[in-house]
């Protein structure tokens, strides 16, 4: 049995008394309160707005790129203390994996880029098909389960991105750097694969296989992928790299 | 054939001419710059530095810790760009998991208070006695590698925490809480397991299969609690949730 709510009032007061004393939660913009549009940024990518917006010094190489300021993705009026029910969790996850997935699709051309082997460059170049193709899938779901397509910001995968352009953004040597490449490129894929995994339980738990057939067909295609990320690291990258 | 560090001389221009442009590099912290403690954190980081500090309004609930302010685990010095082999890139990621794995460690406390399901909060219990195994032989492969134990700042599982943080601190339900915790807790695991098969990997390619050895312990411990949480996530924990 679920329990009443209770104590539901008192997280309610605690919540607007922070708010009322002007306090910004002290948090990663799930909500964004201010004007400004990199407001809800942390400082590293408010450094990276302003960066775009030509406030700061510009650099050169090509970066992963870590967190989109398009609102659109994650609006405003989706707080995750709605999550009242195993319902809402399960729609909170789905939008941020759609979140997760979109990044990710903005991430990979830099990648792409970046990768040496050709190997890695056409398996990159593959799964940024296939992230097209996991994202209208999420985007049927929403649609099955009658909820509007929307991304919820998720600080997990901007963390991910942001250590994975972090580390290949300042190795020179290419078969180093391949052999980073597919480490982050693991890092993502295993935090799909926990993500679709949750997903998949979740839909079934609350009676909709349908959903987690369509999930499931992701989860697939993400651990084919790290499978092959796995035998490429195991094998010649990092045997080149190694030498 | 590693190939001549072509280019790294242009990196390092490219650095310094950013840092005689008095411009903070816009990441994360993996170096610190400014006086003020707080000042290598992220904007929400340092808003819970300032929180700790009581000059912003401190919060009553429980939070998971997502962030070190000790300096002594991810000390100035270490810069990525240092990474020049693939032995470089091991004992940075070394460095990262002995970060997340002391960062874990601070976590679990508070995901075994807000664990309602008895099976589950014994099951995190269990994984804090594990997880200070796991950093003890992470700083046997540092010994053994001949190399100091430090950690370096890790975006990755800063942001993995501070999402399972953000959700789970929302949510009034015991059994939905419940639900959220192990989502979060599986994001966990697929992050360790994802670095521990990467440092594997690595460990064998530069020939230091004793080093492989230690770590295949933490990797079969954290997929030993990943296949729990799936069970507990597929069976009683949700059935209760969605109820």
């Amino acid at each position: 049995m679920v329990p009443a709510l209770a104590g539901r009032a008192g997280c309610f007061t605690a919540f607007e008394k922070r708010w009322a004393e002007g306090q910004k939660r002290p948090n990663h913009g799930r909500h964004f309160t201010d004007a400004d549009p990199a407001s809800h940024l942390s400082l590293p990518r408010q450094m990276l707005e302003l960066s775009k917006q030509g406030r700061v010094a510009s650099q050169s190489r090509a970066r992963i790129p870590t967190q989109s300021s398009n609102t659109e993705d994650h609006p405003m009026g989706f707080f995750s203390k709605d999550i009242k029910s195993l319902d809402d969790l399960f729609v909170h996850t789905l939008r941020d994996i759609y979140y997760a997935e979109k990044q990710i699709e903005k991430a990979l051309p830099a990648m792409i880029e970046k990768a040496t082997n050709p190997a890695l460059k056409a398996g990159f170049e593959k799964h940024l098909q296939e992230t097209k193709g996991h994202i209208e899938r999420v985007e049927q779901v929403f649609e099955m389960h009658d909820v509007k397509a929307k991304g919820v910001n998720c600080p997990a995968i901007d963390g991910i991105l942001e250590e994975a352009d972090d580390v290949s953004g300042e190795i020179d040597d290419k078969q180093v750097l391949d052999a980073a490449l597919i480490a982050s490129a693991q890092a993502v894929e295993h935090y799909e694969i926990t993500r679709y995994g949750t997903l998949i339980a979740w839909a079934n738990e609350l009676g909709r296989a349908d959903c987690a057939a369509v999930l499931e067909q992701n989860l697939q295609e993400e651990k084919a992928t790290d499978k092959k990320l796995t035998e490429m690291a195991e094998s010649r990258v990092n045997l080149q790299a190694a030498e």
